[in-house]
């Protein structure tokens, strides 16, 4: 596995850890600025801080827990991708019956000046478990 | 805009012709032999194959039309994305009611030894228009 890869692995491995540890600054310092998340029936969700009002108010109130199957990463000089098999319990802080979501999201990665990676598009394909 | 670029649109527009002619051949020269195609809900659709089998299938029944926006196009060296909104009608040859899908769509392409672009991972986002 090249440093590239490994850089990845541990970018997506920090994104849970992170999160589920309410370090929304850490987690913003994986992404670029005019990161895109897609989610299917909903607009696309435009900017890093779009997407920290919502982190930060969604951990407001509830605790996240996430893990990640990897199943490939591929790079190409400054382009990346990762496909991965997540699962996300989002459990109300008050108690209450967590929501689970679970399936592959695809990232798009694209490589810094710094010589970092960062999350550039982000394909969210998660569905609930019932 | 570059070659690869352009060769990247120009795959994406003849999916769509090629999809809407029943062409099925022509629709799976666009994509690698160990394509994947990842919907929200359902397991990941591995090979081109298996894909060939659905649109065959899907295509004695029924009529596809689709339009895409790009909304962008990256390319690094071997590797390259294609980000898309797509909308997709499926129509009874029967005559009835269309199904209607809209949304994003995020593919992955690679570079082959041949030089053209194929399709390799493909997060299809659409939703059901009501």
């Amino acid at each position: 596995m090249n440093t590239d890869e490994q850089s990845i692995r541990d970018l997506v491995n920090t994104w849970h850890t992170a999160t589920a540890a309410g370090d929304v600054e850490a987690v913003l310092k994986l992404m670029a600025e005019d990161v895109v998340f897609l989610v299917a029936g909903q607009p696309p969700m435009k900017g890093r801080s779009t997407f920290e009002k919502g982190l930060r108010g969604l951990l407001q109130t509830h605790l996240i827990e996430s893990t990640s199957e990897i199943q490939e990463v591929e790079v190409s000089g400054t382009l990346a991708y990762c496909w991965s098999v997540l699962t996300v319990q989002i459990a109300p802080r008050a108690g209450g019956k967590p929501v689970v979501r679970t399936g592959s999201a695809v990232s798009i990665l694209r490589k810094q000046v710094n010589g970092t990676w960062a999350v550039v598009r982000d394909a969210n394909l998660l569905a609930l478990v019932t």
